[in-house]
């Protein structure tokens, strides 16, 4: 966080977000010392002095790296619970950040506004390698009540073994350039180009994610590398949005909110997530998304830190038009905020 | 059916059971034509004129296929619909054949004793290409609640493409042999080996299905296609059982037969959805499957001409150790059992 001092531990300034695959942790550790990020804040606003060579993270990361942080920065990491975190952060937007939260239909996005008293509860899910669903009640009020295995981990896993692409990001552009027609089964393809009425399902719908693989001869060479990806996407995100669906449906929630770096923002992605509630939910339940998706274990984390929330800068408040957030607003980029520090 | 006639349109005999991949249509008819089996059965025992160049399919292939059998063969098919055989076919299954319905848990199969009393409703998770769930409240009384693209069709799709395996009883076998461990990324490999216990998972669990592909610069060829095998085959397990218990949780429902082509006697597949029900329903649901799970739409429409079930034969009755049916029960083999034609 960028400060601009004051007596009464008031910070405001800017949250700046930034990210890093986990392959990459050295590329993060000497981003991190050649800003000298590690060394600034804690010395500055009375925080004891136990907390000068820590910093709070969180995730799986926090226990495996925590050696090397130690090593290469001398600095503790404070490690602070992943659910907690991640609740924090998704709390911390929704409440705060205005114009965070949206639904995705059709290439556009609704920006949604967040009525702070009818919040909770809601479903979180957090799509990151693996997959965890939970159910939020209020200010740390949370249970993971399911997951699964299928996330982002899959995608990018397995997509690099179908695809030999090199990204993450190359990866999901690849996905947006496919049709995974030529791989999956469709409904048609299984009963001679008709749909399946009685059961609701049409003649395009997937009957069975590369069903088609398995009637043709054709090697994994043989098959265009963004159409594999795109049937890829499709699968995962429906599936996530399906299991979604039927946990929201569980405990009679009204609101998912899905995040983790799985989405980056990615319109096909989206798309089909909402797709997925919607068909499985006959129009009853909304998924909606959020700008910082990718950051909330990490704000959750720097909640953490004993700080009181509050809200941006005025100047970042929408106008009424909430198809238009203020364009100042960079996804994923900067969140500029007062926090007061209660130490 | 290998009929022993008698006056009253009562026949007694065996039902046999073959299967043909869909690709392999051609060995199909053939098999048929070579035994003439199109020519039996219809003339002998009273059905109309109009039933005797007729034989009763259903699935996709009744459509796709039609026009073929009636040019190789001169017969035609008379669609019956997929899901209403599918639910004849269990409901017969399970009242008619004794130690038809098991539970599988650390390599035991364990028989169950189907009161019919108390058999509905049920759900019922067909596994084919794509997967249906059905909701079965009696005879005839049923609704296709749920499914997923995520099925067999997928199995045996992506395990060709990521192992070049040439048959769909290869790749089950190979997924016998492999470590999922290899690809899966485990709870223990985020969080540096150990159990994230907050949220109730083991080290061992699955964190991100094909997840360490992410951080391993291994290309497609330098994993064993065995270990790729069993973690395709347990991550759709896994899904399948966790879709199907968050169905029956939905309704209630305390029985889940699992039925379909992709299971195929499996062990393994049948361990892996057995205890995604355990995991997911924390003990309180089981998963249990069927003996001649592959021929459920089969047995559906055969039973659509208009027969009145009765009983196998009584020497086929298991005596009291249910653990120990018959061992001249062939699994997907033979069934005996009389009928009575009602027309």
């Amino acid at each position: 966080m960028e400060n601009n001092s004051s007596k009464d531990h008031r910070l405001s300034g800017r949250l700046y977000f930034l990210k890093f695959e986990t392959s990459k942790i050295n590329e993060c550790l000497d981003f991190i010392s050649s800003k000298q990020l590690h060394c600034r804040g804690a010395q500055h606003y009375g925080f004891p002095d136990s907390d000068r060579n820590t910093i709070k993270a969180t995730g799986g990361g926090a226990f495996k790296f925590a050696d090397l942080f130690k090593e290469k920065l001398g600095i503790s990491l404070d490690k602070v619970e992943e659910m907690g975190s991640l609740v924090s952060g998704a709390n911390f937007l929704l409440k705060s950040v205005p114009s965070e939260a949206f639904t995705y239909m059709n290439g556009q996005r609704n920006y949604e506004q967040i009525d702070h008293d009818d919040l909770y509860p809601y479903l979180l899910v957090n799509i990151g390698s693996g997959v965890s669903m939970i159910k939020v009640d209020g200010d740390g009020r949370y249970e993971r009540v399911s997951g699964t295995s299928v996330g982002g981990g899959t995608f990018w896993g397995l997509g690099k073994l179908l695809t030999k692409c090199k990204s993450f990001d190359d990866l999901l552009e690849m996905s947006h350039q496919g049709n995974n027609r030529m791989i999956d089964m469709l409904v048609g393809d299984i009963y001679g180009g008709m749909d399946y009425l009685k059961i609701g399902l049409s003649s395009t719908a997937i009957a069975s994610s590369f069903g088609k693989a398995v009637s043709e001869n054709k090697e994994l060479e043989e098959y265009k590398p963004e159409d594999v990806a795109r049937s890829l996407l499709r699968m995962i995100s429906n599936n996530i949005g399906q299991i979604a669906y039927l946990n929201a449906l569980r405990f009679g929630l009204k609101k998912i909110f899905f995040g983790g770096f799985f989405i980056c923002g990615h319109a096909y992605t989206m798309d089909t997530i909402s797709v997925a509630v919607d068909f499985w939910s006959k129009g009853e339940a909304k998924a909606m998304f959020l700008r910082h998706e990718g950051f909330l274990g990490a704000l959750g984390a720097f909640m953490n830190y004993q700080l009181v929330e509050e809200f941006p800068y005025p100047s970042h408040l929408p106008g009424d038009d909430h198809k238009k957030p203020d364009k100042n607003l960079n996804d994923n980029g900067i969140i500029e905020c007062h926090v007061r520090v209660s130490n």
